[in-house]
């Protein structure tokens, strides 16, 4: 289970759709929220668009390996289709935020993978948040304040990456992937390799 | 500290070289040792050459980050060249086998990251003892036995790579060596970093 987190603007989206596309082997983790399709969004692929009433009977349900409340709307990640990705031997993509991280961390610790994304400057960021046409000036000041709280988490996280280079900061993430998946405790089938060698 | 453990045998030595000639950030760490020189061999770059009387001296001022008996030999890691190059924030690559991981791992456990690298299978390793002209039958059912001996703790390693194909092999090495440094804490700055994003 890898998690991408970031303040809104530092380029996750952008990153976390280029890690799919060139990586086989992982799939993206969709949330479900309580807040508006915006124009551009696919339901289904990018979140489950669900009422106030469905998630909160999927709540009481246990339905979910993580939820948050963000800007008064609700987002959670459903159990199912995570179980069934690992149970594939396939790797979950999880583009959430820090208080998911936190408790996706408490009930799988040996099995996430975390990265925070930073941006290269406040200015940087600012700019991204204001050049999304669809922010009003007002959004764009509780976006900043967001991305303070954010950015507050950032010691939470294993790995941190700095996306002041796209090209570079994907091949990072990619690197951490790669790396991760070479860790002994995730390569089950090593015990009986090294048997197999030892015995000749 | 990158540790790079493997059997005699299965490229270590040919990865290690190609990982530091591709990487100015890293230098390798120099062990003195009591066995004979080599040919192709050049004191101060493969090893240092020392008696057993000065290799005992240095072990009782305590000058060894780890020492081992291999084959009848010592081998040791002195302390100064390495707390010179992380000094300089350098990283330093070790070539050393499990008895000097565990010390190492003792002395710093939180700034080691160790890979052990396996053959891809018994007769690939046997192989390639018996292709080195300078070793005799004998030699190279001592070194069969050795090599089991070092396979069996693939398990107290943080990562394990498998040397089927040595292009492959480096490129994962590279990877891990990559990600490691993107962790969180041996990112000294950013702390300062992230202060100057809220602050803006």
């Amino acid at each position: 289970m890898l998690v991408l987190s970031s303040p809104s603007g530092a380029g996750k989206t952008t990153l976390s759709r280029r890690l799919l596309a060139q990586d086989g082997a992982i799939t993206m983790s969709v949330s479900a929220t309580t807040r508006a399709q915006r124009p551009g969004e696919t339901p289904g692929t990018d979140y489950d668009f669900v009422s106030l009433s469905d998630f909160e009977a999927r709540i009481a349900k246990d339905d979910f390996l993580e939820h948050a409340l963000v800007f008064g709307h609700r987002y959670g990640t459903p159990k199912g289709p995570v179980a069934a990705a690992l149970g594939e031997g396939r790797d979950v993509l999880f583009d959430i935020d820090w208080q998911g991280t936190q408790q996706l961390r408490e009930r799988a610790r040996d099995d996430v993978v975390s990265i925070f994304i930073l941006p290269p400057s406040r200015a940087a960021l600012e700019q991204r948040l204001h050049t999304r046409a669809q922010d009003s000036q007002k959004t764009v000041a509780a976006r900043m304040a967001k991305a303070d709280d954010e950015m507050s988490h950032w010691a939470e996280y294993d790995y941190v990456v700095i996306n002041d280079d796209l090209e570079r900061c994907l091949a990072e993430i990619v690197s951490i992937l790669k790396a991760e998946r070479l860790r002994r405790h995730r390569q089950t089938a090593l015990s009986d390799f090294v048997r197999g060698l030892m015995k000749g």
